[in-house]
């Protein structure tokens, strides 16, 4: 990695019409995992540059949230999401010398029942259970952009 | 498991002089876990029922972030944690009929150095990726005592 680089989390906030967005906030934007193991799986990304939730301002987790209800809510509309694993972890920065971490949160549906979306059946088989870390499900970047758009219409 | 039963984390909060309590706000109570792979791993449970994030009032939300920058603060002075891993999860509770979960996070401290703690190594061979979920690391009443009881003068 020799020379430092930008945050990765700040240049994609930076992205113009990113087809994986589903909404932002003044201090927070929601975006779909390229992972659609857990249909409707979110990353959320603090819009400020920050590396631990301890330093997190009083507006910015007032408005976290309002942004939690409202992507549990729309997910449950439009999937039937039975809960929902939420984790701030941040390990990957701390495999630098010079970590430089970037605040954000993995929000992953679990499902008591299989769902049918456009043609694909899901299978939450692990429910009840720890989330997998199974990260070999990438989805397209077409079927990507239609769960965000099927998202949509619930926010 | 029959019949129901009351909340196993309702029951453990109205547990008197309980060892494993490290400190306790309005709405929430920071306990020690029994598992210490992770030194000072603690969970965060609220005071009220309720199953969801979602669920969570303005007021247990606002002291719920005092209680990260609290517990992070005490846990770093006392052992030199690097960083944190948050989670709020409640899959086990989805193991039954109907689900009945209540709120609660877990928080495991990581560490980029090993650590001697009375007489202990404790070393973090997975710093820098995802927690490991070996649960086997249960450590005695007694030592869970001595790790509450230096905490505690760091809070």
């Amino acid at each position: 990695m020799g020379h430092k680089m930008k945050c990765h989390i700040c240049e994609i906030s930076e992205q113009k019409d990113d087809p994986y967005l589903i909404f932002e906030t003044d201090f927070w934007r929601v975006l779909l995992s390229y992972n659609q193991r857990y249909l409707g799986r979110c990353y959320i990304f603090s819009k400020r540059h920050f590396g631990s939730i301890s330093d997190i301002t009083e507006e910015e987790n007032a408005d976290f949230f309002r942004v939690v209800k409202k992507i549990e809510n729309a997910i449950k509309k439009t999937f039937g999401a039975t809960m929902f694993n939420w984790s701030c972890l941040m390990n990957d920065f701390y495999k630098e010398e010079i970590p430089d971490p970037h605040v954000h949160w993995h929000m992953k549906p679990r499902y008591k029942n299989k769902i049918l979306f456009d043609g694909k059946i899901f299978e939450d088989k692990e429910f009840g259970h720890h989330y997998s870390r199974d990260d070999k499900n990438v989805a397209t970047k077409e079927f990507c952009a239609k769960i965000v758009e099927e998202i949509k219409k619930n926010l």
